[in-house]
């Protein structure tokens, strides 16, 4: 009774089809991903975006259901696609997905000057090597162990150590005439170490390994994954590898991750699985760029919003996703890299900041403490962008967050054209008679990134092509200049600005800007906004005591300030007021690598800050809908 | 160029079978323990035995070596008979291995009172359970977790818990009316944990699980491994089980294993696995018999001599065969079940006990702990017999310790015909104008084991079959009654005992003693004996300032003491100052298990003891030699 489905990724080229055998019944989304093939599920399998859409190559398309028609279009719908995500299976098909994501050499953040634009940040990552030579045991009598011996070359009396790091110990031992190189973790740093005496043993190799000592800071974001390389002893970055999270196959935003994973255990592995793996990738290509061996990374910090550490860590999200939507833990955890499954020094320690609420997570502990808010004299704002963004407020006195579903949109996902800001992403855009676009790496267009979407929005709001309600002027497009009117069109039921044809700027195909993606921006941004004017009207801050605006995250360091504004993403601060400070979530990890002061700093400042909830407050109805709205021209 | 290996188990089954692909010049037992074939190698392949036996079936046999001669006789090389160790491959060949030691219903050592016998034994095993309901999160602004929530109902500010524990918490804290059991561990006790205010949680578990609290003691031994599984509240042993240590075909005594493992990964991990898996079949079975859950089990003990120790633990033992025998390490230490993949509740604490030198584990600590003699106030002995005897004699003034390398003889093995004490192993016999035999079970005979080889060997001492240096006296059998005289034969080279023929006692096949039988336990006996002998040289201690001698382990509770008194297996006290005191080792363990402060206490038990090294001391050679010798008549 079942059915057989092929799945043909290249239609030009016959290896690259794929039959399972599926129970009548199953969607075709369920079908390939319990078949190991990725069908792209931004909304998570819920027909609210066409990322899943595949085209029929033999077998008759099902009648499109509502959501296929909404999502899809009659073109569409009538060229044989459907959404994978609603398309049961009742007899056999043969059907090619949409391609996945782009994943081609992104704009990498952070190879930056990382933690050395701190003057004062005191390098005790707590991680120390000593080159000792052991005098191994001779007496037969009286024994001691290698271990004791050890421990007596090092000067310490007691230690933490797990028989894992022994195993090897005794040839160790004798094998290298240099000695050995003992690695140890003092919690709290140095001189907390010397002062309570408790080491832990991290490593122990032959030779003199001392200068290498490294650690990786490893930013988990629900769209993008960012993991950095980092000498102890100096701060400095060494290298940075960014990619897409794998688990957006299974729902861009966060609420369909949790969905995904909600209540199943087995979907719950799979998210886990695909982010340890990813990790390890980022370790490997990590270490083959750099030169740095993986035995020789002794510590890692991680941040990242509350599903994802929970993911990463195998606990169960299912009630981060429902009201009151609590976390399951908040404090600070350290396990072994070994327990992780990261492939690097066994017993390095690997370091999770502490949470703050479901939705406001380690990641804002990060940016905390990179931009300084807890500890600075007046009134700040950091925004970090990113498809679950988040918004910190305050001073030393007192400091408010909340989260900001801003959804992938401004990560150009679930965007018609959209793209991550990869090669040929169209990054820059400016409108005048006419559009014209800049790519990044400069080569042939083949979509459209958030810095670009914005720059476009902000430049069809300067001609009136959008009105502030967001609607695309088709009606008034006679009074635009000829080249730009010849762009706005109603094609179906459509509204759409046509940003290039084919051939443009190298455009293979058409790109173009959509009545619903501009929705989705306007959702995006609105979020973003609305959490900023909440934290205003929670604490009783007008905009004139906010003494600077710092945006965060890897796509605040891309957009143009003047755009964000223009729309209404930032809200009407003086230019000179507003300032990028980077990756700072990744920052943040970066400083408590480097430092046990910074980290042990982590804990009392996310105990510090306050949540607020914007959906539980009662005037947030208002504040969102009148941020979704563009601002009224200059 | 690779040459084809039949290995046929047994002949009369098709499928007993199996062909390896094998590169020449590799011997037979190399090829099938990398084909992963079992062929017993009780000496470690090294030509010293005959358990890695095989008979050709095709293919020539080679010529002999001198091991093959001299191990197996003229008559089994002519039959086609060799030594799988020596036997290198050149051609296409079938064999079959010899039989693997027996498997079936040992007797279970154990299932005693367990610590019950101890009235003053405080219990405390470290391990609560508490059963609350827990009010989960119901605020959106100001959140807290569902840990912090548990933590509040259970009554702790704060408490080590890894991530795991928390996998499954949501759920569990939401879905049962009754409300969830938590398990904490206070290493120390109970009153150490509300002192420090420092807890472990174990496991968060649905529903009201409070009866539920099991332990395990484990005594990992050369040859026997022993797992008892014992309720913590009362301390009641519930089922034991025993088994051959699996390892065994690699060796059968500690310097065979260590051979095989030496500066070889490989093999180490081997060892590693078997003894892992082994304990994984143990907590099975005892789960069946009992009743008990095995996510129930949330404490294990575990003691062994020091190469056990290490292997379990993954620690390289190279250098634990080599002078000056020292241990890697000697610290007591505490994993989780996880760690250590045992299949039991995955936070379970697994504490080692801590070891005292190369050759004298935690096993001889666990026999101080139940034999209480760190705190007699006169001198006793401990003697805990296994193929790595330890010999410990002290008083709570001071305390020594060595080891006796006596080898399997005494479990049976490395005897032509023997067995371990399983069914229809001769386990009694006496000796009068003929030989009787009682056999376990009272079954057929199917070979001896270690008590009836004691009983055996006192009696024809008694009759004159054999004098004081262990010569058969076949030329003396005419002066003996002649059914005795029939039994005592010289075949070919060979002085022999017959034990029984077909039929007699139901024995399929004649069983008889070798001359190199007696030479094999008088080696054992030996070393036992000369260990006391040594320890009381040291101590500066004679025979009647000896209180009580206690005799420790699996064997010593079946051998007949005036049979043990009679072969000089034990020194000549008088009868009454002599006294089993069962599985020892297994005891402390269970003590420790039931008791934290009995675990304490095993930390300064260890390092009060005084190791003795055999072999080292200058007086060694003349006191072996004379305990090789049987005592005179009496």
């Amino acid at each position: 009774m079942a059915v057989p489905l092929t799945l043909v990724t290249d239609p030009n080229d016959p290896g690259a089809r794929r039959t399972l055998t599926v129970a009548p019944g199953t969607t075709i989304l369920k079908a390939a991903h319990a078949g190991g093939v990725d069908i792209t599920a931004t909304c998570g399998g819920r027909g609210r975006c066409t990322s899943c859409r595949v085209k029929f190559l033999a077998g008759l398309p099902p009648p499109p259901t509502i959501m296929d028609e909404v999502q899809l279009g009659d073109d569409l719908v009538r060229e044989g696609y459907r959404l994978a995500c609603q398309c049961v299976l009742h007899e056999a098909v043969t059907v090619q997905p949409a391609p996945p994501l782009d994943e081609r050499s992104f704009q990498i953040l952070g190879a930056g000057p990382g933690v050395r634009q701190f003057g004062r940040v005191l390098l005790d990552s707590g991680i120390a090597k000593q080159v000792i030579k052991v005098a191994v045991p001779r007496e037969e009598h009286h024994q001691t162990s290698d271990l004791e011996q050890l421990l007596a070359a090092v000067g310490l009396t007691t230690a933490d150590v797990v028989p894992a790091v022994l195993q090897r110990l005794p040839s160790a031992l004798r094998d290298d005439p240099t000695g050995v190189t003992v690695t140890t973790f003092a919690e709290g740093g140095a001189s907390a170490g010397e002062s309570t005496g408790r080491q832990r043993i991290l490593a122990v190799e032959r030779g003199d390994t001392a200068l290498m000592k490294f650690g990786l800071a490893i930013d988990v974001g629900t769209t993008s994954v960012v993991t950095t390389l980092v000498e102890l002893e100096s701060g400095e970055q060494l290298a940075s590898v960014s990619s897409l999270n794998p688990q957006t196959v299974f729902g861009g935003d966060l609420m369909s991750r949790i969905a995904f994973a909600q209540f199943n255990p087995g979907n719950l592995r799979k998210l886990h699985t695909r982010i340890v793996g990813l990790l390890n990738q980022h370790i490997a290509q990590i270490c083959r760029d750099s030169g740095v061996l993986a035995k020789w990374i002794y510590k890692v910090v991680v941040v990242g919003n509350t599903c994802m550490h929970h993911i990463l860590l195998g606990i169960d999200p299912s009630h981060v996703g429902l009201a009151p939507y609590a976390p399951v833990m908040r404090h600070a955890v350290t396990l072994s890299a070994r327990e992780l499954f990261l492939k690097i020094a066994p017993e390095a320690r690997v370091c999770f900041l502490p949470l703050v609420a479901g939705f406001v997570g380690a990641d804002a502990v990060g940016v905390a403490l990179a931009t300084r808010i807890y500890d600075s004299a007046e009134i700040r704002i950091a925004v970090d962008i990113g498809t679950n963004g988040e918004v910190l407020l305050g001073s030393r006195d007192r400091l408010w967050a909340c989260s900001a579903p801003a959804g992938p949109a401004l990560e150009g996902a679930q965007i018609r054209h959209g793209m991550r800001g990869a090669l040929g992403a169209i990054d820059r855009v400016t409108v005048d008679d006419d559009i014209h676009v800049h790519t990044i790496g400069e080569t042939d267009a083949l979509g459209i990134c958030g810095s670009g979407i914005i720059d476009l929005l902000a430049g069809l709001l300067d001609r009136g092509v959008i009105d502030w309600t967001g609607l695309i002027q088709v009606d008034l497009r006679d009074s635009l200049p000829p080249r730009l009117a010849a762009r706005v069109v109603m094609r179906g039921e459509e509204r759409q600005v046509i940003v290039l044809r084919p051939g443009e700027a190298g455009a293979r195909q058409e790109i173009v800007l959509t009545q619903d993606d501009v929705r989705q921006v306007q959702l995006a941004k609105g979020a973003i906004a609305s959490g900023v004017t909440m934290l205003q009207h929670v604490a009783g801050v007008p905009a004139e005591a906010i003494s600077e605006l710092m945006l965060a995250g890897g796509f605040g360091n891309y957009v143009s300030v003047e755009s964000a504004l223009r729309i209404g993403l930032i809200p009407p601060l003086p230019r000179e007021r507003i300032r990028y400070v980077g990756n700072a979530a990744s920052l943040g990890a970066q400083l408590c690598l480097v430092s046990e002061t910074e980290r042990a700093r982590a804990e009392t400042v996310a105990a510090r800050i306050e949540h607020v909830s914007l959906a539980a407050h009662p005037d947030f109805e208002g504040i969102f809908v009148d941020c979704m709205n563009f601002p009224q021209a200059r």
